[in-house]
């Protein structure tokens, strides 16, 4: 077996904290054996529970800070608090002094960010980080990528180029593949549309032929179609794009369970249907898309969501364990450096000015 | 019967032209008799059409001409081709003169936009249009309006308070309300999240207290939950929005049939539910919400959705009627008034700089 992944787990982040990232870990231990774990958190809390879990137990420890961030805190005031002792950057740190190859923090994603950025710092050739979303899609793959979700609100045409290589980089390790597919989201592709910042990065980003396959501009209903692996957006428009989404598959759901409730012949009809319902509601669970992996960063944060159950929690691990595995950060300087010889190119120059 | 309403219809826009324009004003007649109609398009193809509806006929002619925008053109393309001779410029200038209410057209959205604002020009007091949204909600109404849907990329902070004021008036008319609610899109009420014209418009609405009620920051999922009435952003990601809205609630129900069509016990429980997708079909359908309405131009002109249904394009010719029965257009002014006393007071001007 190759070198264990060390997986360093903020254990007090999410809504529930421990109870959920103890068994998660167990979980995401028995997919990859090649895991060690670090809980950053309350010892009274972790250590009773890993009883149940002694494979778990056999390759962890703990260690302990009373400090949390809580899900409301500012990302001002959890780094006034918690810097140096909280068990989100306390599982940051083990990142930055190399004791870790993964963090993973259910905690609040503002704070989460805030600590890895001023703590991590951004890679050489980056100006600012991005938060990176696995989407549900109808495309073959059934998954695609989408980032930013709000890490750089109103990125320019160079951090969208930026954001493109990251994509590109985490969609080879994610969906194994050699030049991922990547387009720019933008609002039609008449003229007269579209932002200066998105008419930039499509002018760099046509050059750029080795990394990934630039498909041009795709619209907000190309996210779900899967029509490209990668969407790249800025940060605005990201967790807008996000939080509709998931606003609508709620909406639809609620709408569909209250019609199916009017009558006993819809709802016999749906218990019959049940396996299609269950096979839907599989498909667009953020619990199996979990995982917002921070991009552009010295080194490998994911934020699981707040409200992951351990299976959640779990999928975010592996997703970081892959991300450590593959080695998305020299695959994202790889793609940065191709990206770097054609800025000097004049031609390229040119059409960014 | 007050005076009737004198709608203007572009009768070759839209994907099929005069065979949905024409049913669709006669079933727009039915609901609301207090309408007259003026086709522009091309005679041959219309009048053959309306010998179908004489009630229609009874109140309708057609000013003839060959000239059409093309679903493809770009804004620049039809206003260099169809000003002064297209069918959707004359629809536009018929407003223009006086000739009608309102303009429907259900031709392409660029050229739409672009003919009407040169044509007709913004509002005293308002910089930029707008295009508003009717959008399926889970509120008791189940309906909200959103905007702008991508009229105004990047709107600044004055505009986006345009924007509320304008929203709101068409609120006042939709749902008959005094005072309805408007919420400012953005991405988290954290701190460092969201953009300087966001905030900016926040700290100009928080002191608008008389035209409607201002109800702060909402999130993406709010537009569908039905959080506020009005729901406010800049034209990227408004447009964002509504397709990724509108590409999730396909996807949904693209994995449910797939899912359903797996087995027989599955197909029969979809035969017994059949009346709840019916009625969730029926809630979610764009024809029943048809209707972009321009905002902020000196005259009423509606979008219809290309692939409008006659059921679908009457929708949108009553949404006209009643901005035009109810008087948008001084309701927009007089929120404006409210507004530009508001600009004066010191402590605002402070909250902007």
């Amino acid at each position: 077996m190759s070198k264990p992944v060390r997986i360093a787990l903020d254990a007090m982040g999410g809504d529930i904290g421990p109870s959920v990232v103890v068994p998660g870990a167990a979980i995401a231990l028995r997919r990859n054996p090649d895991s060690a774990f670090v809980f950053y958190g309350d010892e009274r809390a972790i250590a009773p529970l890993l009883d149940e879990h002694s494979a778990l137990k056999a390759v962890c420890r703990i260690v302990h800070t009373d400090v949390a961030v809580r899900m409301d805190d500012k990302p001002s005031q959890a780094l006034r608090q918690g810097r140096k002792t909280s068990s989100m950057w306390l599982a940051i740190d083990a990142v930055k002094s190399g004791e870790a190859d993964i963090a993973v923090s259910a905690g609040n994603t503002g704070a989460l960010m805030a600590m890895a950025t001023v703590h991590l710092k951004t890679m050489a050739g980056v100006e600012r980080p991005a938060i990176s979303a696995i989407w549900p899609t109808l495309a073959a793959r059934g998954r695609g990528i989408v980032l930013d979700m709000g890490a750089t609100i109103g990125a320019d045409a160079r951090q969208l180029v930026d954001f493109a290589v990251m994509g590109a980089a985490m969609a080879k390790i994610v969906f194994g593949l050699d030049r991922p597919t990547v387009g720019l989201l933008n609002v039609g592709v008449e003229e007269m549309k579209g932002v200066e910042q998105v008419k930039g990065a499509a002018a760099i980003l046509r050059e750029h032929g080795e990394d990934f396959i630039y498909r041009g501009f795709v619209e907000g209903n190309d996210i779900s179609k899967g029509t490209v692996d990668v969407v790249v957006t800025e940060g605005f428009s990201g967790n807008i794009a996000l939080k509709t989404a998931e606003g609508t598959a709620r909406q639809v759901a609620t709408v569909l369970r209250e019609e199916i409730g009017r009558s006993w012949r819809t709802k016999l009809g749906y218990l019959l249907a049940k396996p299609a319902f269950n096979a839907l509601r599989k498909q667009m669970d953020p619990n199996n898309y979990n995982g917002g992996v921070f991009l552009g960063l010295n080194g490998i944060v994911i934020k699981a969501h707040g409200g992951s159950n351990p299976e959640g929690f779990a999928a975010a691990v592996e997703l970081g364990h892959d991300m450590a595995r593959y080695d998305l950060l020299a695959k994202i300087s790889a793609g940065l450096a191709t990206y770097d010889r054609l800025k000097e190119a004049p031609a390229v120059g040119a059409a960014i000015s």
